[in-house]
């Protein structure tokens, strides 16, 4: 698989992508606004940033409160996340997501429970 | 600048390094002992996981004692270590280390401040 994105969960995505387009060399890719979040790409020479702002009380603003602000996910992509989906079932990985959704971008995005990958919470996309 | 790997802690790099490989297609590339830690890297398409297991009290253990395994830092790459800490400081960034240092697999490596950086713990890496 390849390396896709490094989610980070942020108060203020606007504030953190001037910086990191300026400190990374990783411009803006893209822009919107996704189930209750501003969610901006930044664009590395291979993969991205995704900045992840909520406006509520969703799963990043738990975290956020939580947790509090920093790297959220590490995200992977796959030509094929059905069948990936199912090579993580057959190795007894617990799923968060059992199909694929809409995710960000309009790509399909399906997540792995972290208790079952050592605290990592790990995303599979297929664009 | 590129990705180059996510660092995971753990406390246990063998079997974190033998259920990544199988799941996500991602083999064993390097393993030492560094710094009084297991570290193993596993290749990805385009960069790594860097699994962390530390032996005693350093960084990495203290961060499993407050946060508890999973993921630690995102590292990019750089030809140019020295001109990105320097751009670093222009920006106002605080440091961790103000100068490259030997980091595992040879690399030099050196650490931003996550307070500067939105909570994100980044390495810069040059090979």
């Amino acid at each position: 698989m390849e390396f896709d994105h490094a989610g980070i969960a942020t108060t203020d995505a606007a504030a953190l992508a001037e910086l990191f387009a300026d400190l990374f060399d990783a411009p803006v890719a893209h822009e919107e606004e996704f189930d209750g979040m501003t969610v901006v790409f930044l664009e590395l020479d291979d993969g991205y940033f995704e900045l992840l702002e909520p406006h509520g009380d969703g799963a990043i603003g738990k975290y956020l409160d939580k947790r509090g602000p920093g790297i959220h996910h590490v995200a992977l992509a796959t030509d094929d996340i059905d069948g990936a989906l199912d090579h993580a079932r057959e190795l007894g990985v617990e799923l968060i997501d059992e199909e694929p959704r809409p995710g960000a971008w309009g790509h399909d995005v399906a997540f792995l429970h972290p208790k079952s990958t050592g605290g990592v919470l790990v995303e599979f996309v297929q664009h």
